[in-house]
């Protein structure tokens, strides 16, 4: 995310003296709670209606709202631990091409510890 | 994110074959499985231990890895319907803002509805 | 559930002196941790092969097992908050079914506020 | 639970024609998404505060019911993969029995593994 949206975040957490509430147990349950809205969208879709979500007024304004609230909870989290979302998917992701060799995982969902 | 790690995960995913498992209803799940790992590392934690949970080097990888692993399936998300996470974060910022004014929001973890 | 069952669950906390971590914000949050598990189960497969999951004996296990530890996760909490699972379980399905009348809800998979 | 609770269930379902949704992979999104509701009402508070979470007419409403939510879904989940929820706890808990032993695991949320 870029430092101008982080700073807009921590000034609106700071305008309305959140801090407080944000310890990282209180917004891992956040993060939790905002992506239980997001399941909440795609439960009842089959596969392909889900790749469509964005195609229906109704749907499309709900969705693109949680996953902002998703972002926001998420970024705030990193922020709190002081970490860098950047950095972690990045480190993440690293040990995610070691884990799944492309030969090994090509077109399977399975777990590196069982591939 | 950067263009640059949104690239690098496009073609972790292309080399392993693996857009034919994420279609958003997949993915949507595939976020709250990693959040549910993330809640795991802080369900027994009191508030002030949750502050400290980076500097104990046994939970710290575990739950970098986890922040990694949410990141990477909100981008992976975001990615497949077309939008951008900075861009939905932004915008939802934008709505918080308006919902949670200042002078009412202050100090309270009070719904917007509510307020 | 049995009440032959809770007090087996009950004695199972108390000889182990868990009490102590399972205050329902707690006991919230590994419901959810483990919902995330079960999740995991089922992220990757087709709405058909979800059907089968307890036909295949590598994943039937792991299934078995997370069913059960949301299932001992809420009978926790319900019984930390001092109520029944079948009590919360019976009164919820009376007010779905005052929300969700036959004539207007039936074969849609819509949110009662929007029927 | 009850025999007669579930068969109230069935019929709930059966008389709206939902079981076409309800097939075990939508029932598991469906269960994370009323778990999310449930944390949502839990996030903000500390633990003390969760305690008297239903001393207080407006928390109390929606925990119920969240709660029941939850039920519901996990029973709905049980019932179309043909298990018992009463069964697959009590297998559970006497696996966790014999992982827990009471003197390495008393007074210390570990995990079995880590024990």
């Amino acid at each position: 995310m870029s430092d101008q949206l982080l700073a807009r975040l921590r000034q609106f957490v700071n305008d309305r003296d959140w801090e407080q509430f944000h310890d990282p147990k209180n917004l891992s349950m956040a993060l939790a709670a905002e992506v239980g809205e997001l399941l909440a969208c795609f439960r009842w879709l089959t596969p392909p209606e889900s790749e469509d979500i964005l195609r229906h007024e109704e749907t499309s304004k709900r969705v693109l709202e949680e996953l902002g609230d998703v972002a926001i909870c998420l970024m705030k989290l990193c922020d709190r631990l002081g970490v860098s979302i950047e950095e972690v998917a990045s480190e993440k992701l690293a040990l995610n091409e070691a884990r799944y060799p492309v030969d090994r995982a090509r077109g399977r969902a399975t777990k590196y510890s069982d591939l």
